[in-house]
């Protein structure tokens, strides 16, 4: 969950009366979404099922050389998405009462991550 | 099928020369996106693939207090996305001939959804 | 892979200081999606994947007057999204080093695809 992080770290959202933030992630194994933001285990939930849905073990995977994680990674990142786009209002985002935003890491050892965040509207 | 009701409530979208419109719904348990407008059976069929693929069944689900309809919801919002962006040209969405905006229901028994738009670009 | 169309196509791209590039396709039976832009195995392995995923074969599936591969094609171009958002500096995408723009197709025999390209920021 990277909301308040993203809130700290990119005050300019502040300065926007009504606007769009966009989140873009730099990678294509890792995605971005918004979720719910209270209970943990809907993150675990998230990982165990997405897990089952797009296995290592799949066997028809042509492209592994950077291990079996890798290609499960890259499909994960095109069903979740590398941006994602919130509304604000009166500097401040229009997040529902039950959303966040995740960070996605589909590697099994991922490393740092890389966003690149823009706020556009009229201040 | 939501888009006639956009373009009725949101008359902002006709003072738009170049832009986009982006619809945001404030939920976790509900989804925006884009598909056929014409034919009902395509929402229909939506509707029983996923919730093949995402069942209220899947036995490893921890998050279900809300009840079994609830964790499948929060998957199902996330793989369809929280918002659509639509360009705007001369005042009218730019989608194609056959596509429509849905809002996606993944409730058994989901209350009122709330939905912020956002035109932005030049008049 | 269509990013190097794109920028081609479209130098406003070069006239944006910061800003965003959407770009949307007109079609509900084709997406677009930021991923892998290398190793052309990875474009394989999606449509391996997602063709066991959301099989022709797939018995419920009512609207198929168009021939079994529509509602998959319909359920694929929701999975993946019908826009892309990516970040514009100084006039260049910001994508990262391993991520390029998909067009999927997912017709058997899909025709010419039409997109709508909107740049907006600050020049």
């Amino acid at each position: 969950m990277i909301t308040d992080t993203i809130v700290k770290e990119f005050p300019e959202i502040g300065e926007i009366k009504i606007g769009i933030l966009n989140i873009f992630i730099q990678h294509t194994s890792a995605a971005l979404t918004i979720n719910e933001n209270a209970d943990p285990t809907v993150r675990k939930d998230f990982e165990t099922f997405i897990n089952d849905l797009i296995p290592e073990s799949y066997s028809k995977f042509i492209h592994n050389y950077e291990g079996p994680d890798d290609m499960p990674a890259h499909l994960k990142s095109s069903f979740f998405g590398s941006s994602v786009q919130i509304p604000i209002s009166q500097g401040k985002l229009m997040l529902g009462t039950w959303q966040g935003v995740y960070l996605c890491e589909f590697r099994n050892f991922g490393g740092p991550r890389k966003l690149v965040l823009t706020a556009m509207g009229s201040s």
